[in-house]
Formats: C-alpha cells, structure tokens, sequence
C-alpha cells in the first residue's frame, strides 16, 4: 500500500465535480460557516451563475399570494453576492440565537442543496440542508449530540393485523438498556401528515434531546416509539417493495381511524418484545399535528392505556364533510370517560401563529367548560419543527414522575 | 380540521422553492424517469440556467489530468436540452442494466441534488441522489426492498477499552430474531476508508441483500455487525459531539494496528448483548478496501477467532516507510499460523481495474507459494461500490454452511 493507495484515494474524493471544484478552485470551502457571534456565512463556488441565493427559516418569512389560496407564508431569501473568483457569499446581519435550521441555495432559480454541507434532512417531499447554532444553557444544547451516555435507535418490523401489513416504526431504548434488567416506560411519539417512521428522528431531534434530557436527570430513561401514522404505508418512503417513489401527503383516509383503532398492534409488539412497564401510569402517547389527532382520538378510545398525553400543535376535529368512524363519534362523551379515569397529564402545546390555532382554542373550551385539567403551553410562531423539539424538550421531563 | 387543514398543508409544502417550481410551473416533474425499456430521463426546470449537466456512474468514465497526479478517472458527463418551457432533459443513450446508480446535476458548473428526487446517499465527504434499475433474476433484484420479511437495524453504541471510547455501530439482526430463542453466527462487515458505520448500509444496501438473500434460502439467517473503522472516530460524522463536521478521510492512523487489536472489543459486546454462536465456525470478518486489510490482518492476529475472511477489493499491505505496529509485522508467520487452523473459507474478491489489483496479485502468489486455499473472484470495473454489493451477495451465501 503505498503512493498510489493515496492517489487512488483520492482520485475517488474526484468522483464528484464538487471535489473537482474544491480542487480546481484551490481552497476548500466551508459552508456554512457559523462565525465567533454566531452569524453565519454561505458561500458558493459559482463562477458562471447569473444569481445566487439563500433560503432558509433564519431569514424574516415572506407572504406571498397564491392564485386560489390567498397568501402564503414562506422562507424568506437573501441574495448572495460573487467575488472576482466566482465565490458568493452572503453572511446574516445579526447573530443567530441557538437553533436547529433549515437552508438550501436557489442558483439561477434552481433549489440547490449546499455541495460543502453534508447534512441534509429530508421533511415530507423535499430536502433542506441543516446547520445548528450552539449555546450553553441554551434550549437548541438540547439538540446536539453531546458527550453524554447514548441510547439505541433501531428500526424495526412488526405485524399488524389491524391493518394487514407488516409494518416499521422507530424505536429509541435508553442509555443501559441493553445492560439491565429493569422494564422501562414507553412513550409514543407520533409524526404528522406526510412523515414517517423518521420524522422525529430526523429534524425531531429525538435521540439527542432524549440522551441529553436523561443525562441531565431531566427525563426518566424510557423507550420511545416513532410508528408510521399513515395507515396506507408499510414504511417511509424508499423503504417498501415500491421502490424509490416520490414521497407525498395522504389524509385521505384520515377520518377512517384505521391508526387509532390498530394502535394496540403496536402495544403489543412493544410490550412483547421490550421489557416495559404495562401499565397506564407508565404509557404515554403524544404527537404534532396529525400525530396530535392521533394522540387525542387514540387516548379517548382507549382510555385505559395512557396517563399521559401530548398535543404538539395538533389537529383537533375530523375532517366535516366526511363520514367519520365510530372512533370519532361521541367525541365528548368519550372525552368524559377519558377524563373520570383522571389521566395524570393532559398537555397541550401550540405556536400563536398556527393555523390549528383556533381549533385548540376551540378545543380548550370545551375542556374548560367541563372542568378537565390540562396544562397549556403557547409559544410564538406557527406549525413548524422548532416549535415541535420545543415541545418534546417540554412535555417529556413531565412524564413518568 | 377543515379547508384550512389542507390549505395549510399546502402551506407546508411551499416551504421550499422547489415546491414553488412545482406550483408556478404547474407541472409536478419526475426525476429520473425509468422508461419502459430502462433507458432513463433526467429533468430539470430550470428557465434561467445557461448549462445544466447531468454526471453519474451511468455514463462512460472519462479520464482527466490532473497536475502532479496524472489520468484519474471520472464519471462521464452529458448535457440536458432546454425545451420552451425551461424545463431541461436528457435521457440515456441506451436502457441502463439493473443496479444502484449515483447521480448530480451540474447547473451553471454547480452541483446539484435533483429537487425531484429525495434518495441522496453521502459517501464519505459527498452527496449524491441515487436511483435503482431492477430486473427480475438480476443481481440488482437484491439490493431493493422486496415484499420479503426484514431484519432489524440499531445503531447501538458500545464500550471499547482499546480505543478509551464509547463508539457507535450497526447491527442486523435477521428476520425472525426477536420471536426465537435461537442463536446466530455473526459476519464482522467493514468499510472502506473515510466510511464509517453508515456505509455497508447505505451504499452498501446490507440490510437489503441479507433481507432478500436470506428470503430466498441463499444465506443463512446472520447477524451482521457493521463497525466504525477509524479509530479516531466515535461514530459517523455529524453523530458524535464534534457537531455537523466536515467530514474527511484520515488514514494517519492506519499503521498503528488499533483497530485489529481492539476488535475483541466489538466481539464481546456483540455476544453479552446478542444471542450469538461463540465458535470460530460461526463468525465471519470480510470488508473493502481498508476493510479488507482490516479483515485480512485482525482474523491473522487473531487465527482462532474467524473461519470465514472476505477481502474486498482489499489493501493488503500496510503503508511503506511508517513504523509498523506488531499487528503487522511478521506477515507470512502470521498467516502460516492462521491457515494451519484451516479457516473454512479465505475469500478474494477484486476488479480487474483496480488499484489494488498488482497488490491483490502479490498476496495470491504468497497464498499460491505456500499452498494456503482460497476462493477468488475477479469482476470488471475498479474500486467502486458497484463491486461490493457484488462480493457481499457472492460472499455471504458462503458462510456458516
């Protein structure tokens, strides 16, 4: 193994025109790069763009209007701009606080992931670059991998008659786990339309916020379980016998309550094949979103299973207009059963601007009216994954104590 | 949850500009297309772009000269055509055969993931999208997911005293693991330089081949352990508490032998963690390149450990000129120990474009000399994964039979 070992190694770093770039271009560009204040610059080696920009949830959110829909909330855009050797950049005016955050470029128009960042996520149908401010003491710490004891993540196959498939879902042990003999609570933790069995580990952050959380003696070690919500798939996308398709969203199938109904398939899987504690006390289910809905329609039908629940900006109401299953029928006679076998948390959790807004407000009246307990959490900004870690870093210190 | 459910949806959906592409073009792209025959279509929209090019490992290599290091060999480039309506394609000259092929785009000289396709693989400092031509009965056929059962994968981190740290690897389990209180061999998998845990998965399709080949009673039900080559390294980049990292190759390490001497490190946890077969007919090592060395000079330092060895595309000997670890030295009394205990199988597998090929020759000679047996198998093509999920399915169907 000698001179040519290396060449050869790297003459497969030039298996991509950006290594040949980064070659050609003699400088090895880092993007992004976060700055002593915590600004942070992107740049692009682009010699023959006419433009380049950056879009990102960083940047002040821009409305626009949207033939049929009215306006629109999307990410704002900065322009980068090009020096004499064909390098743009642009750098943010202000420090970022700590965050997780999602960019990628528009080069002449064309949604670009950035070739000097390898870490990409991708949410429902499309794939963002991510870059993650720090900070001491700061909520986003939490978001990390820090230098502390780590559980398993495995994905894992399990039979579902309820819904006639074999299906996977995500399974977070804690750190020791593997070397106790000790049963565990279970957490469910549930994704909303469009994701997967991956959603939460992926731009959820759930492994690192649920190491860090329990490291901190925040959080009691417990398994969490990240199912597939959508009742039509046997996995997230790319990872069935249909091949490589292209993601999309189905609610169609929403008001079924195919999940809810099949939702004790998953139980017992876990209870089989995990040591866990099989109680109510030590079962929790929550979720974002539709995984709210699911979380709230789930803990009503079965209202035995969990003493504690989590809606993270949830969908509230069934689809109108729609027949709807018996799991959603009697919705607040089934709300009553649930409430007299006293639930020992029932968490609420939504950004001011969500478009779900109305309907937990809604939501909360009835529980009021009726005098159940919950406890409520409001955040600023609408339905996004900032608020969602927010709300897992929240909700799960609260459980199992 | 009414039409401003969906329209928020929508909303969410519009979160990147790709989906505004979509929308203000009014045309949802497919990218790549497998035509009927599997010629395959690349398209972009992309009005304002100059150039947009397409490069993979579809197209024929094209040799370049690069100062002080001579002819390297790159994946090929073509161009896409502009219709009027900006939107750009290309379709392949002729149907490609069944595998697992790597592509970008080029748009204006810069390097693009297609926003039509979410499956992107990182091998080790690049992104590339990734697409599958399958075929019935071809080799191909094993490295999709099939309506097969499917084994567990867990990313499990372990105590390695050797290398004083907690490191992360992967582990399968076949099919049928969790419901039996059977025991398993073990097949030792490991990566190339400037992998790391993640590549027998990703690029690799391990999960998939074992998946399929044990299905179809090729393999036998194994465990396979997929470990952290670097001894540097905890885990794959952007895993560890280094943070989202650039990540790099680093081979300055490779003479000093801790990884081989550490491997006990793995086997223990491997077996008070699984229900493993402990015997030396029951545990298999093989990897590439790197690997390949690794899996050449651990099962000789350690000749009772291992009756099954796979070298793919292997680097044999270690670097020249650097102070050699005792791992390394005495070479031939190494192997003479190891083949006197007559491993099962001693496999080889190369390309006959290779780098590694004269050293391969070098070692089969000394193999020949000394009468040691062993398998070979010699494919076309060079030091590409393309040959590794070629050797693994020729490779595993081999062992612990």
């Amino acid at each position: 193994m000698k001179k040519t070992f290396l060449l050869s190694l790297f003459a497969m770093c030039l298996s991509t025109a950006m290594a040949q770039q980064a070659l050609w271009n003699n400088s090895q560009i880092v993007s992004p790069l976060i700055n002593e204040d915590n600004s942070v610059t992107f740049t692009l080696f682009a010699p023959n763009a006419q433009t380049v920009q950056v879009t990102g949830d960083f940047l002040p959110a821009q409305e626009i209007e949207v033939p049929d829909w009215g306006k629109v909330k999307v990410p704002g855009v900065a322009d980068l701009s090009k020096d004499e050797n064909g390098v743009w950049s642009f750098t943010t005016a202000a420090p970022l606080s700590p965050e997780l955050y999602m960019y990628s470029f528009l080069v002449d128009g064309v949604k670009t992931m950035d070739p000097s960042n390898v870490y990409m996520i991708r949410d429902v149908a499309s794939v963002t670059n991510i870059f993650l401010i720090d900070g001491e003491g700061s909520r986003a710490h939490a978001y990390r991998v820090n230098d502390v004891p780590h559980g398993t993540v495995s994905r894992v196959w399990y039979d579902s008659p309820g819904l006639n498939k074999k299906r996977r879902m995500s399974i977070y042990t804690p750190p020791g786990y593997e070397d106790s003999q000790e049963s565990y609570p279970v957490f469910y933790l549930l994704h909303g339309a469009g994701g997967d069995e991956e959603a939460w580990l992926a731009l959820g952050r759930t492994a690192q916020i649920m190491d860090n959380l329990i490291a901190e003696g925040k959080a009691q070690p417990m398994i969490v379980v990240m199912t597939n919500g959508n009742p039509t798939q046997e996995a997230a996308p790319g990872e069935t016998s249909e091949g490589l398709i292209v993601p999309g969203m189905d609610v169609s199938r929403m008001n079924q309550g195919e999940f809810e109904t099949s939702f004790p398939d998953v139980i017992n899987y876990v209870d089989q094949h995990y040591r866990t504690k099989t109680d109510k006390a030590n079962r929790a289910i929550g979720g974002l979103s539709m995984g709210g809905f699911h979380s709230l329609h789930t803990s009503k039908l079965y209202p035995d299973l969990f003493d504690y629940v989590g809606l993270f900006s949830a969908a509230i109401f069934p689809f109108e207009g729609r027949d709807q299953a018996p799991v959603y029928q009697d919705f607040e006679g089934k709300l009553k059963t649930q409430f007299e076998k006293n639930p020992k948390l029932y968490w609420i959790g939504i950004g001011d601007e969500d478009f779900l807004y109305k309907d937990n407000e809604k939501f909360r009246k009835i529980l009021d009216e009726n005098g159940y307990p919950y406890e409520y959490y409001e955040t600023p900004d609408g339905h996004i994954w900032k608020n969602w870690r927010i709300y897992l870093t929240e909700f799960a210190p609260k459980l199992f104590k």
